[in-house]
């Protein structure tokens, strides 16, 4: 079993990986002497298909178990959702006796996390993911957002679990299609922070592809180690700012908006753009091409005349302003980088 | 101006108290930078009656201000009143430019602070109390707690705000009734925490009942500063214990349940009891019934037969399990304590 530690605010917790252990879930608990009872919050989806191992464990150390169901069915989790998780956890009681387990997707994970740091002020929290996208991305860093009447990223928080339970076995039942956003935040993250993960990636394209059980503890791993690396401890902002590596340069100031799944698209045109502006040597963007078809990823030929006008179009607002543009760039494979570029350096490159 | 420092996790901010100030808010905010426009969150109550000289102060600095109506009429704050106040800032588009002001009661206070610390990851807040309770209870702690379905304290959080903002003058509007709940716990920290506010109550009851401007920021600072005490700095919990003061003892484990507002009657029972119990000398309850009565307030005749039969019946429970109760008592006016007690003190007390 490997784990990797992240470091939130003053807590730190554990994720714990292994192929086939979500059985052993129940005794961890048992030891961790955390609750004397357990509330799953699963989807009508993940109840079908991944509670009966959490479930045998749980009975096998007579653990008294409830589960909620989470509205499922949604892109984003909502708070019309987190009220009917409200309802759920007062028709089960749940007092402070209770840890809360987060069976389920990104939504599922955020959700239970809003709530379980929330009601009665606050219940212990185990997340167990069941995506490849939950498993890199919302086991790390604690974050709960929530839509609100369709406005993405409404409201939110950030609450640290005890503990994050990820048993890559349970992604063999998804459909291939289903790996693909968490496959692509694996590149990316290789991309932006890892040259080793990089070629590491390279050179076992074909294993992942066939999801072989070890090859995906090893990225899961390695991927959760950089996002706790670039989210953890100190909390630098500037490091945090490369997460959004891949998104259109916001516009305005203030804070990046934090990163949902990188779309190829983006990936392939951020590092066109870095190569036209001389800052990373030229061939970046075909090895990520390369290795995004080798994975059995979308590779579209990167619009950089469309990134390019944007671009452009920020400098002239920039220039007005007498402000430089702030961009994430790639650097080499393995390493972005915050830029601080004027509007007539855009300009030259873009002439 | 009076201030009151409040220590609150790892943030610190202060409490304001100056009669007649609302309409110099607007400067230092401005002076604080907090936020490029306010939002005003208000019941349709203190819109009508408070939001006048708030509203001016800001216009005199320009600057930009909206207000969003925070659901009343309703005992306790709500999930769903919570939702609808989201639903009031989306239509504001409340950005994280925004600072958030609450101006009401307990109720505003609550709502205000759950919903700026959850809304776009966390809103500036400034809370305003309009009620005695609110600006000696809601004011320090940062605590929000909201009902839902019915079931109080359902769901919560802490969070706190840059500054609270206390004008006594508020109350003046208040019907004299309305100021008995803040003067009851002003009384009952006092008497836990503080001989030296009890005598000056005694000594300036007729002030306090005429509700004089100095009278009232000299109590509001004093029941602020013991508040901060017992809850702030290390958040020690035997501390944040001694406020549970006057309520009956628990029967089961785990943390004392938050105080409400406390019943004159739960605090002669608690007195007399003590005395009974033979740790705080003869005539404190008598003391306290004196003072209740001087500042216009009810002080029922103590049912101790009733309290003590409460105690004896949780004796008998604790006996069964060879356990202690652990009891909040008066050691005399000033000084309550928790206080370990076996089953066979307390039949011995009562038989």
């Amino acid at each position: 079993m490997s784990t990797v530690q992240v470091l939130l605010d003053e807590r730190s917790y554990p994720i714990r990986i292994e192929a086939g252990s979500l059985h052993k879930l129940g005794t961890e608990l048992v030891q961790g002497a955390a609750g004397s009872r357990v509330i799953v919050l699963a989807s009508a989806r993940e109840a079908a298909t991944c509670l009966e191992p959490l479930v045998a464990g749980l009975e096998s150390v007579q653990t008294p178990w409830q589960s909620v169901e989470v509205p499922g069915g949604e892109r984003m989790p909502s708070v019309r959702s987190l009220v009917r998780l409200y309802d759920g956890l007062l028709e089960v009681q749940a007092d402070r006796e209770t840890l809360v387990v987060g069976l389920g997707g990104t939504s599922v994970c955020h959700l239970a996390t809003f709530a379980a740091s929330t009601w009665r002020r606050g219940l212990p929290l185990v997340l167990v993911p069941t995506s490849l996208l939950a498993q890199v991305d919302a086991s790390v860093g604690g974050r709960a957002c929530l839509q609100h009447r369709g406005e993405s990223d409404a409201v939110g928080m950030r609450y640290a679990p005890r503990l994050v339970w990820i048993d890559p076995s349970l992604l063999a039942a998804l459909p291939p299609r289903e790996l693909q956003p968490g496959l692509i935040e694996i590149v990316k993250l290789a991309l932006i922070w890892d040259a080793e993960l990089f070629g590491w990636l390279e050179s076992h394209a074909a294993a992942v592809r066939r999801s072989e059980a070890a090859t995906l503890v090893e990225a899961i791993t390695r991927a959760c180690q950089i996002k706790a690396e670039l989210i953890g401890g100190d909390r630098n902002a500037a490091l945090r700012t490369l997460l959004t590596f891949g998104r259109p340069p916001a516009a305005g100031p203030g804070p990046a908006a934090e990163p949902r799944a990188p779309l190829p698209q983006g990936l392939l045109e951020t590092a066109a753009v870095s190569e036209q502006l001389g800052v990373a040597p030229a061939g970046c963007a075909d090895r990520l091409a390369t290795l995004l078809l080798a994975l059995g990823l979308p590779a579209p030929t990167p619009d950089t005349d469309a990134r390019a006008a944007h671009l452009c179009d920020l400098a002239v607002d920039k220039r007005e302003r007498d402000e430089k543009l702030e961009l994430v760039v790639l650097r080499d494979v393995g390493r972005a980088e915050r830029l601080e570029i004027t509007p007539d350096q855009i300009f030259q490159a873009f002439s």
